[in-house]
Formats: C-alpha cells, sequence, structure tokens
C-alpha cells in the first residue's frame, strides 16, 4: 500500500489527527469548583486586573494558530480552507511531537487580505504566536509584515522563513564542506516565489557572495519588465553582475543551485556547466528539479532533496517547531532575522566537523537535539535583543 | 484553602488547563509521509473533490469552538477576551470529560455584533459546532439568530438555551413530584434577561401554565414602557391575567419561583405567600436569591440552587456535553425547540419515580447517564426532523 492509500485509511480510522485533551482532573465535585465555577473566577480576576496574568493563568503561552486560507496548500493550489484542513492538522501534531508546542488550526473562510488580518488579530487573544501557512504569494507578503506590526506576539510565515532557515542551514554545511566561503559563493535560486525570496533574504543575511534569482520568465534582473513588485526589488540587490537571460546560463559557473521550482527542470548538463564541487539543493515535491543521480552524473559533489528516500533531506520540522518553541518560552514579541540566523546556526551545528559528509550536511529530522538547540538560539537571541517579556528558562 | 486560593494554584502550576494533542503517532519517516507531506495530499484531494469528506477525513465531526468575546463572564461582567480564557477553558474541558467532545476556545478581540458574526462564520470551517459564551444581551440574541441561519453546523448559545433546558427537566420532576399539572402551573421568573427570557420560552413549549417575568424595574406586563423590545415581545405572550407591580407582588400564589438574578431579593414571607408545596429554584451564584433554609421556613417543599453544597444543583454541564454530542453524532445542522425539549425530558428520566424526593430532583451532574441520554434523545429528534447529515449511530 503507498502513502497516499495508507494516509487516507489513517486519516478515515482516527477521524484526523487532532484531539484537545485536559490537563486537569474533572472527576469530582471539587475539581468542578477549581476547574470552572466558581473557583475559576478568581484567575480571571487577576487577569482582569493585570492582563501579562493570561501567560500565568491560561494555555496562551503554549498556544500557536496555525492559519491558512487554503489558497497554496502544498502542491495542490487554491483548494480552499476545508480541503486544507489535513495539512494544518497535520502541522499541528508536528508542532506537539517536535517540541511539546499546542498548535490548533485555523482555515480561514475568506481569501481577503484585509479579512485575514482581521481575523487574525480578533483570534489573537488566546494564542501565544501565528504559524501562517500555505497562504499565496503576494498575499502573504502584507499579511506576515502587518500582522507582525500590529500584533504583540511572533507571527511567523512558515512557507517563506522555514524553509530560508533549513535551506542557510544545509548551505552553511555544505558551503564548509567543500570549502568554499560563504561570502565568495554564488548561488542561484529558481522559483521567486515568497520561498525563492525569502531564502535569496537570509543568505544575503548571511553574507552570501551573490545570488542570482530565476523565475518562470527568465533571471530577475534591473530593468526587466516581467517582474511584480516584490521581484523587482530583489533585483535591486541580487545578480550583482547583472546577467539576463535563462536558467541554464544562469547555473554557468554558478557554487550553489536552490531549486523552489518545478520538477525537472534542470538536467545533468546544466549541472555539468556549474562551478566545480558543485552544490545542488533540488527541493520540488515530490518530483525534484533533477534526480539525485542525474545531478551526480552532472558532477554535483553535495546534493540535497525534499524527499526522505534520499540523503540529506530539507525539511520544514527541522525549523518550525524549535524557532515557536524558543520564541515561546520567553515571550518574544517577535521573529527577528538574527532569530532565524541563530536558529540555521543552531540547525547546522548539530552536525559536528567529524560527521560532516556529502551525505550527511543536515540533521535528520527526527534527531531530538535539534529542536532543543534551535529553541535556546532563539530564545538567547530574542534576549540579547530584548524584545522578551519573560527571563530566560534555559540556564 | 478555600476554592479560590485552590483555582488560582491549579491554573498557575498547569499553565491553564487545554493541551491540543495528536491521535496519530509521529515516531519514524513513515508516520510523517502518513500524517504529513506527501500523503497527507491524499484527504486534501478527496475534501477538495466533495465537501462533504471534511467530516471523513478531519476532526471537524467532533470539534466545537467554545465563543466569547468576554462581555458577561460569569457574574463578572465586560472583562475582555484574555480574562475570559480561564472559563472557555474550564467549558472546554468539560465538553470532553463529559461527552469526548473536543472543545477549543476562540476568545474574539472585538465585542460588535457583526465582527462576531463574520469572525465566528470565517473560523467555522474546521469546527462542527458552534456554542457561544457570556455574550452580552442583547447581542447574544441577534449573534446567535445569523449564525443559526447563515452556518450549516449547530450553533447553542449555552447561557441561555443550556439554562433553560436545565429548570425545565427540573421542573418537570419538582412539579410531578408535588402532583401539579404542567399545563395549570404558575411560574414567576426573576431576571428578564437572557437566560431569564430563554426559560420563559422553553416552559412554553412545554405548555406551561403561564409564566411571569420580573426584572429590576418590575413585572413585565402589555404597556409597560421602560422593556427592551425583547422583553417588550415577552410581555406580548406571558402574564394572562395582566398584573402590575414588583416582584413581591408577582410571587403571591405562584406555584414556582425561578431566580436567575441576584442575591438575597427573596425573603422567606414571599416565599410563604406563594401557593401551597411551592417549588423554588433560586440560582444566582455564588449567593441565591435567597438561602435553602429561609425558603424551607417560607414553606417551600423543593428548593434548588446553582450550588454544589445544597441538594438539587441546577448545573448546565448536565446539558451541553450531550446536546452537542448527539447533535455533533449525527451532523445535525442545527439545535432545534425540539431538541432542546428531548434533553430535558432525558435529563428528567434519569430521575426514577422511585428515587423522586424533595431532595432529588435532578441527577448529580457527574452521573454518567445523563450526557448519553441527552445525547440519545437529541440526535433521535433530529433524525426525526430530517435535520441530520448523517445516520444514527446510536442503534
Amino acid at each position: 500500500m503507498d502513502y497516499n492509500a495508507r494516509s487516507l485509511e489513517l486519516h478515515e480510522k482516527k477521524k484526523g489527527k487532532l484531539e484537545v485533551c485536559s490537563k486537569v482532573p474533572v472527576t469530582c465535585r471539587e475539581d468542578l469548583s477549581t476547574a470552572y465555577t466558581p473557583g475559576v473566577a478568581e484567575p480571571c480576576r487577576k487577569i482582569a486586573a493585570n492582563e501579562a496574568d493570561v501567560y500565568r493563568y491560561t494555555a496562551k503561552g503554549n498556544l500557536v494558530a496555525v492559519v491558512s486560507d487554503g489558497s497554496a496548500v502544498l502542491g495542490l493550489g487554491n483548494i480552499g480552507p476545508k480541503a486544507a484542513i489535513p495539512v494544518m492538522e497535520g502541522k499541528s501534531v508536528l508542532f506537539k511531537a517536535f517540541a511539546n508546542v499546542d498548535a490548533f488550526p485555523i482555515c480561514l473562510d475568506t481569501q481577503d487580505t484585509e479579512e485575514i488580518i482581521k481575523a487574525v488579530k480578533q483570534i489573537a487573544p488566546v494564542f501565544g504566536g501565528i504559524n501562517l501557512e500555505d497562504i499565496s504569494a503576494p498575499r502573504c507578503f502584507e499579511i506576515e509584515r502587518r500582522l507582525k506590526e500590529e500584533l504583540d506576539i511572533p507571527v511567523f510565515h512558515d512557507d517563506q522563513h522555514g524553509t530560508a532557515i533549513v535551506v542557510c542551514a544545509g548551505l552553511l554545511n555544505a558551503l564548509k564542506l567543500v570549502g568554499k566561503p560563504f561570502n565568495q559563493a554564488k548561488v542561484v535560486i529558481n522559483g521567486a516565489g515568497s520561498a525563492g525570496i525569502s531564502i535569496c533574504k537570509l543568505l544575503m543575511q548571511f553574507g552570501i557572495g551573490d545570488v542570482v534569482l530565476v523565475d518562470l520568465k527568465g533571471i530577475l534582473a534591473k530593468g526587466e519588465e516581467w517582474m511584480n513588485p516584490a521581484q523587482a526589488s530583489m533585483a535591486e540587490v541580487t545578480n550583482k553582475e547583472g546577467i539576463k537571460g535563462d536558467l541554464a546560463l544562469a547555473m554557468k559557473g554558478c557554487d550553489v543551485f536552490v531549486g523552489v521550482s518545478a520538477p525537472n527542470v534542470v538536467n545533468a548538463e546544466m549541472v555539468a556547466s556549474m562551478a566545480k564541487d558543485a552544490v545542488v539543493f533540488a527541493m520540488a515535491n515530490p518530483t525534484p528539479e533533477i534526480m539525485p543521480d542525474e545531478a551526480k552524473r552532472g558532477g554535483a559533489r553535495v546534493i540535497a532533496t525534499g524527499r526522505s528516500d534520499f540523503p540529506n533531506q530539507i525539511n520544514n520540522v527541522l525549523v518550525f517547531p524549535g524557532i515557536f518553541r524558543g520564541a515561546l518560552d520567553v515571550q518574544a514579541t517577535d521573529i527577528t532575522e538574527e532569530m532565524k540566523c541563530a536558529a540555521a546556526k543552531a540547525i547546522a551545528s548539530i552536525v559536528s566537523d567529524d560527521e560532516l559528509s556529502e551525505d550527511y550536511i543536515i540533521p535528520n529530522p527526527f534527531d531530538a537535539r535539534v529542536s532543543v538547540a534551535v529553541a535556546k538560539a532563539v530564545a538567547d537571541e530574542a534576549i540579547a535583543a530584548g524584545i522578551n517579556k519573560k527571563e530566560n528558562c534555559y540556564e
């Protein structure tokens, strides 16, 4: 039985994947009078008197909303909020399993930017963080930007930043392995949507040599008229040599290929045109931009994909549980670029220099050290920036 | 240590009362590929193709949103959405403990009627039912009415209908005990807010003899100018003799007093003025309209309160878990007056004729038979009315 059939069977048998459980007993009248009336009035009074006590007496401090409008779900596209529920439940399950974060799916019956912003702000009181998920570009940029501004809890669009962080973690190790300095490496990113742009921005935060972004219509370069506003602003700060043309041209002589695009758009010849010791991250799912054996035939030295059946799986689950664990633990009010960099370094650091090899540049998704290391790095960074409402709990 | 201190300690130690748990294992790569990508795409596709499959492959069918704006919380008033969280978490805990319903608190950061309606509709995709809670009158009437109309899942304002159902259940047994036919009994309800009006309506649905509603300004009667629109429309169908005046006047000669008002507004003399074998439900919390010993001194034969330290506790927990259990089990699209009547009868029927006594007119909140009986009665009634999207699962 393949994973589709197994997944269908599991979802039907269990009637979804989430349940809401009580942390307190309710077996006698005394339990009722402490968990509910009349005793429950006392924590209510405390919070009414001092709003910060909401973190002391409720589940808020460990609760994350997994928010989607169902407009860009996996590779399925705009399937709407109901069809998106299995993904959002799945994400919530991973939050709990990998970092003991309580996450709950909020699938919104609207795809209007302003209405989404308003709805998320209105449901925010019970949540300690907002994870945006599978919302299509360019709306996702505005929605995240505004919510970060207007809410006092961390907001994180995982499709952008989770992907960027895990790619940076992998590249930190891949470039170390092939002995190329980060600030001299030239990276080509195929796919200039929300994930590609976010990867590019984080690579630049890390001081990468140069990035060339490529989309369906070609290389992003100053003066190209087909670019959308987000792409145009990236063209200002990338592609230092100002090359124009297609993906094959972009890849000639580059050190790293990062694909967040479509199946089979790269061939062995294109890889062969890259610089020596080429690094290929082909992350289209389930079929990558180029299969690992073909990339190897083209001469690639380090190859990563999004798949679990090849070495070096680039998987967001290495990121989001630890990011929110750390942010929640110190009640960070935001997730900053510095916190993302710290997360990427923490993930990379799990692979020791002794272990580092072509087939092991990124930890296994089930390596329990990862979320702990990410959480601590993120919390430390929040404290260093002074955006924590609570003291460190890791010492 | 009193219940306030115990409650505070419990809430702080546990950091609230709810957690979100996984029903599926996530311990290996195969688990990941069925609970999450790539397998999760298959249930998404099924739901995209046939929306009704959302009940088959997600948690929706067992999920209830406990929605509040924090405007009328317990006896605490308008304390806002954050201070309301302990109550909504508590309610969710009771849903799980008493009927295995997964409930999640939605505390909205708005008190505008239209915004509340819109927000609830927008978050509805993941939920199988909406329990409105602690929303002040008269907004709660419009919010419930509109949501019932505009959503295809059951919507239930527990403060109104849960209270009405459990009061009717108690009165069915109390009047049986004292040998007075329901259709000849005269009831005085003190407190003409949302709970009082809802009790009145359900008593009328049961064919009660007459009801006189009393509010702070006196008896609701045709022509009184101080009444709000909801009260004015009740005055049209209650108070058949058209009496005007105060609570003391209303109670003279009546068979039943129902208090959903304030502490100590009734004394022994007022009870003594009632008809023989008087029934007194004094449900103000924590201090009732009249203490049981004083009501007894006034000659009351059956006395009920909202408190667990006296006999005959009138407690909504006898109602809402079973109501939603039954409605969810058959995917009822609404909760009708007939379903509420069926629930009241089911609760009353738990007390057998042999057991029925002055001190036992209503089951104990921890009687496990209650939610099962309520669920079955409610589901049967939904099926009889043809508003079930799923077949009965009780046979």
